[in-house]
């Protein structure tokens, strides 16, 4: 069993559930009705005082970490202590800072980080509930509050989305994230670096650098999906397509779809920075933005050109489910087409009727056949005809072939 | 028979049907048709002069709730009579009031609170019509008419939609609803508590308070119907799907189509709210009326989400029937593929060629076999021989598992 | 047979037939194509001068009506003669006049009418051919051109629209139409009547008055719609449907469609006269326009969802026909698998295999069955046994059941 | 056989071929792949640089008309020779001129044209090119360039669709179109008969008439389309539907579309030159050109209609085929249903189980049916009675009835 | 074996694979799943500093072409070094001049092109990237940058798209690509010659050419896929149609609607520099790309028709499918229905009942036609008739024909 087949295999699924948000681990068949749309509907706390902030149950226990920097200077440190971070970070004015907090397991501590750097309920709110849209606010005249959804292809064969959400401040940027593990490493890793870009720029360019990496991690997310839809092609093809497969499809093009609707808002976001003024967005800043603009389009394109391969593949599936019964059928026609007619035959030949009437007269007629010496073998042949000619008109129809 | 089993069941969802505005009772099987539209369509009092008051024949009598507040007074009273509340009102001017009206079967006292309120003819007929979409008005320069519709997913596995209808005035607001029961029993819980932040604010916040609540509910009603479309599925994977399971598929598919047109007005409401000038929605309002935006689109998100769900659940259904057929045709096909055949061989020998004709002469090739002593043995192997041949061609075929 | 079957008898359709524009009647089988637009499109008279006036050959011949009002005064009076009309009209400049003209069949009438109001030959082309759009056009400063489109769901189970063509001017409107009968009995009757708004108002109230009576008339052709939607639906339930079914599905579906498109210009035209200047359209007038457009939008939300229901059923029925497909299968499956083996196994013992060889020797083995005294009863039973196992597991595919 | 027959039949298409334009005649079957779209693709000089002027090789040589006219005079000619139509033009600097070209097949002429009046290179390369859209520009100020297409519904079946080139100069205008028939004569009659109002206003009323003549002949085209649907779907209903019918419908159904894309640029190219400014489009002519507006709407409505129309065929096709399989199942069914039991009855009998051992032992349990003196006559009404239950059975399914 | 079945062959495509991007060559039956895109999806440098420049692997060495040309100047050549190059440039600052990059397996020629061409990281990305959208952008007041997609439709059956990137400078263009083959050989031989309207023009006019003939490339290749779509339909038409034939069909589908979505953003691209101010793009250069834009919109109007074809060729495939299924219905139900019943004749007098019982009775009723003289003869008549009957309602039924 090769590789592509090991992992449709459902058994394998279930048990190599290992990330922290697998809500489709206990999900045997696939599942097409949206689980996590669901999930995200149930969770919302309905009526309260808008603002009120509330963290899920299972939420992780916040990590705090703490980037500082500026062309001279860096310190990269996880703090246990929020006061002990906030100390570092006030003894610092001079130096940019990147908080960045992961978990939100500790309403106390949110609520300290909202009151200390100004952010307003609603938008705490916002980051908590982790199921707003990209969106970006600005705020306090010119400090910006962003938010991104990070994808990932999980080994459930499906798409997971976190969100991450980014305030800006004049020499300092908060992120917020509910997960340990993201996609951010790669920027981490530019900043430790000696000659980072991302040193030399105001903090308004790490927001960049992080919305950029986000957009760019669609593109492995794409390209997973992309081989994944393959996998389910050559299964059609090879012929072993049941209804599992079917349920696959129709998962992944709304995952699928769903990608599409998760980008979406994050090119109106970056459409709406562009057109920002230019002391909240300075003009060198836009050209980058202007380059993840580009890059949002493409991602929708992307994910566009998916929807119609996996529509396409909906309509290969049904195709080949007729197709197979057209294969019964034509097993069934042959056959029965074949031995029917013979079964007549030998039928009529099974007949009793009495050469001899019981009063002595003899019936000439009736069934003179079964008294020829040739009579069986002549018959034979006859079936034997009977046959080749079916076969050759079965031939000729191409119903012998396996078209 | 298990939780999800009995909430398909129809006995049970005609007989469970409690609530008052069931249309949905009296039909048995489910109904594409859409029996709330064509009743609407059909009560529009067609012709008769625009702004004239009607009640529908079944409407309830009125209850008046009266709230009043401030930040250190609150009241809250069920009036029998309209005039006894009215002079508590005018008795309260520096108290904010907000006058709770359900029920419109009383067309007097509905015209008395439009004259005493100053809302316009049409306004009230917008209001007792009960059918119009969200909106929202601006009047008498600074008062506002909102129509928002509250949601419900019921037990008559249907969206029930009733409406409210919100007009501001300078220290009140006067809510009016056709039901004794909704969803507004949070706000309401909220003024009660000692330091509401509704209390401290004017009454505009208030009614976005309102807004904000049947907004909020539309995520119970969606992830009730995530429920739902989940127990479908499992019924067709189940293989328990019939006839009536593709008619609800179909019901709910036209239910999410129509939820998402109440919402979409919604949208559009607050869009309209949020580009009003400043004097009549303040710029501080403006931040909370965002966050209903954003919960107006996640809704509509939502929304969009399910109705590809429930898309492939109809192909789903489809391709199962065709399944089912398919394996009906290959039960018929292997039995008779086995059979037909044997049935001819059995039937060639049950042939009556005559070894001696009737002039006595021998012929010797008419059914020799038929004398051998191992004849019949050795033809019964013959046919268990073929029967492994087939066997094992629908092995191969694959078409002896239940793929 | 009851009332819904009724309905749908064709024979009877055939002779109920008495509306004057039955272009449906010469149609026996329901009618796909959409002959209405055909006919349209045939009657325009290509190329000619444009503002020809030409009339229909089949047109009505004209009937004048007159009705005159100002708060205190009433006068209503069908014309024979036009110049009476219009000496009557010019002796009363201080009222205000409602000239009602039905019927087309008179070409010098209609030019004179066009001169003696100062009509554009372009705007009376439109009004004759019949098949304008809704618009509004402003001409002369401030007179308008309003073109609505009347419908009604017929006996011939379609949707029938016929134009109403209202020219304002300082103190009167003319209105054309080509039947006797419409829908705005309910607006002559206001007038009529002491108190009504109508007379207390300019006469773009009543040109008002007649487009909202005309939007109203929408909602019961909805509701008759509706009603014939869910007859189809219990036809297909009551597995009745045949092929006239699903030709009167995609009949409706296509009416409805074209109700979308009647509609969708009237919301345009509401909306252009919205946008209007204040001394074309007075303030007030529009608080009464800006409900009309209410009403149109929710029309269009009806025709939106009848829409989703027929385009549902046409799914169900092609559900529906491919389970009937599936039943006919499972009888012909179950018959066959349960006969074909047992045919086989009697042909078995009807076979000739001879105890006793030609020289005499005895073959022991050949069939030795037939010889034991429980053969005959052993070999039923056997067959009872066999019957039986095929229907238990018939039984637990579910087969036997009408699912 | 009928006249619609007649225009289905495939050999009379082909010899009925006379049009110049007759991409279809080598179409043997209908034809869904765009052949027009690819040879218009193939045809364009690719690389070329723009603005260089290639005439077709099958172009028609040109012929040259002139109509000249004012108020008072009319003259209407055929050059032969361009010099001489040229002189006279000069000559009557007062009367205004109609030059009309018919055929592009004379490359030295297209450019003289080109030349002595002004036209741009790129302007004379889409007159020849044959394949551009509808479109208006303005050039030199306020001359004009109108493109736009003339469709005609041909024998063989489908849309056809010339470019008709219209230039305005300050007295002429010039038309080109490549074939020598057209749909304009209605206007050149107009401008023959002593009134027109052509002859009484400037060259952009010609201009306009040409434009609305050609919306004009929009009407019978689809008029003859709305009569072809109506043809097709009578033969679905005779049961007389092939897979060319199919294919018919899906050419018909690809040229509607195409259609409606020729209809919306005229409509779009009617829309700019109503914003153009009054100098260029006096506030007269705009109301002509509304009026134009108004019919390039209508004529997207109807073919939106015959889409709709066409794609109910294709549904009730499918559907219809899907009922021949279902016909041809039930044949099956109830003859094996019937027959299949027979025939293990009668089979049963045929056994040889013997009364009577090879011992002498009578084996009384052996078939005592054989022996009963009413045995054969009471199996034969068994068999009577299973048939006759059977029939019921199937008569209540409704199987028996051509459902 | 014809030229268009060859062109279907599989084998024939993976050995003709010659093309430098085949990256279906290892596709052995088609391809839906988007391969393009997914390999396009994983090369992105995922989280690399943003105008971080990178090469694939497998790119071509770059080659370097100059042309250098003013109205009497013309010089040509391939040059391999490029400092060579640059001296020859810089050393002609009064030509205009075209360097044109093929190739881009050089990192540090790509920077250093990047730097003496004051070129931008962020768009040497998108150069390099390869898979950019179409686009333009000002740069440096009045330089462009322009993004071109080249297509083709290659000898694997699909279309293959080649990104063309332009940079403008006072008196000179860059152009960037990764192939060494392109569309644009038809610009240099018109440079080469001796009167090119581009060597009398500013260098603006030259990448309008390479636009423009990018564009009109379009053309042959939507012409290709034409030919293609018709290929693929005699294919059904022959009867030859398999599942490999659905998977081209769906393949050149996602191709067609992939192309449309290359061509929609050089529409917006065009769009926008016919919106550039006219000191960058001088209003005589509009014209130019007016045309362009014509061109465009066209392009899509293919792409639009061909998408149209396609679904309908889907729709006929699966008709054809579900037709061939109906063939071997009949096939089935004739054989059967003749032949079963007569089984059942021939097996009723293969009964055994005895004339005589053991105790010598004579039953006269049992079976008495078999020893009736004529009894053979007149059943074997009966049998004739009941075939004749069943093969005039057959024939009837046109079960016979092969419709
Ligand atoms: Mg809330
Ligand atoms: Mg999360
Ligand atoms: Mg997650
Ligand atoms: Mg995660
Ligand atoms: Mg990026
Ligand atoms: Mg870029
Ligand atoms: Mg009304
Ligand atoms: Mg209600
Ligand atoms: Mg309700
Ligand atoms: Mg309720
Ligand atoms: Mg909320
Ligand atoms: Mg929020
Ligand atoms: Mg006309
Ligand atoms: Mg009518
Ligand atoms: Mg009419
Ligand atoms: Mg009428
Ligand atoms: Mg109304
Ligand atoms: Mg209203
Ligand atoms: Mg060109
Ligand atoms: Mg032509
Ligand atoms: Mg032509
Ligand atoms: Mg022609
Ligand atoms: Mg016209
Ligand atoms: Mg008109
Ligand atoms: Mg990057
Ligand atoms: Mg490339
Ligand atoms: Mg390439
Ligand atoms: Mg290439
Ligand atoms: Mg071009
Ligand atoms: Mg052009
Ligand atoms: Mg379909």
């Amino acid at each position: 069993m090769s590789d592509t087949d090991n992992f449709l295999d459902d058994s394998l699924i279930t048990t190599e559930t290992t990330a922290p948000d697998s809500m489709a681990a206990d999900q045997p068949m696939g599942g097409i009705s949206d689980r996590a749309a669901t999930r995200q509907a149930r969770e919302l706390s309905v009526g309260e005082r808008p603002g009120t902030l509330t963290v899920r149950e299972d939420s992780l226990a916040p990590r705090l970490f703490l980037i500082s920097y500026d062309e001279q200077f860096f310190e990269e440190k996880e703090y246990t202590s929020y006061d002990e971070m906030l100390a570092f970070f006030h003894a610092h004015p001079q130096q940019r800072h990147w908080i960045d907090v992961r978990g939100y397991g500790d309403l106390p501590l949110m609520e300290r980080l909202m009151q200390d750097f100004d952010l307003h309920p609603l938008q705490m709110e916002d980051v908590l509930g982790d199921y707003q849209r990209a969106k970006v606010e600005q705020f306090d005249d010119n400090r910006l509050f962003m938010v991104s959804r990070m994808t990932e292809f999980t080994t459930l064969l499906e798409i997971d989305d976190d969100q991450l959400s980014i305030f800006t401040g004049p020499n300092y940027i908060i992120s917020f994230q509910d997960d340990y593990d993201d996609c951010l490493d790669t920027v981490r890793i530019r900043i430790r670096s000696g000659f980072s870009k991302i040193k030399q720029k105001p903090v308004l360019y790490l927001a960049y650098a992080l919305t950029d990496v986000v957009l760019d991690h669609y593109y492995p997310t794409m390209a997973a999906i992309g081989d994944y839809i393959e996998t389910l092609e050559e299964r059609i093809f090879k012929g072993r397509a049941d209804r599992r497969v079917l349920n696959r499809i129709l998962h992944i093009k709304k995952d699928i779809v769903r990608f599409r609707r998760l980008v979406y808002p994050e090119r109106e976001k970056i459409a709406e920075i562009l057109r920002m003024p230019d002391d909240v967005i300075p003009e060198e800043m836009k050209l980058y933005f202007k380059d993840c603009y580009d890059h949002a389009i493409q991602a929708m394109d992307l994910a566009e050109s998916y929807r119609e391969s996996v529509s396409s593949l909906v309509d290969l599936y049904l195709s080949d489910q007729s197709n197979r019964m057209n294969e019964v059928m034509k097993v069934l026609t042959i056959i029965s087409s074949i031995f029917i007619p013979l079964s007549f035959v030998v039928g009529l030949y099974g007949m009793n009727f009495q050469r001899e009437a019981p009063d002595g007269t003899i019936n000439r007629l009736n069934m003179p056949e079964l008294y020829q010496p040739w009579g069986y073998p002549v018959l034979l042949s006859i079936l034997v005809v009977i046959v080749a000619f079916q076969l050759i008109y079965f031939y000729r129809k191409g119903w012998l072939s396996n078209r």
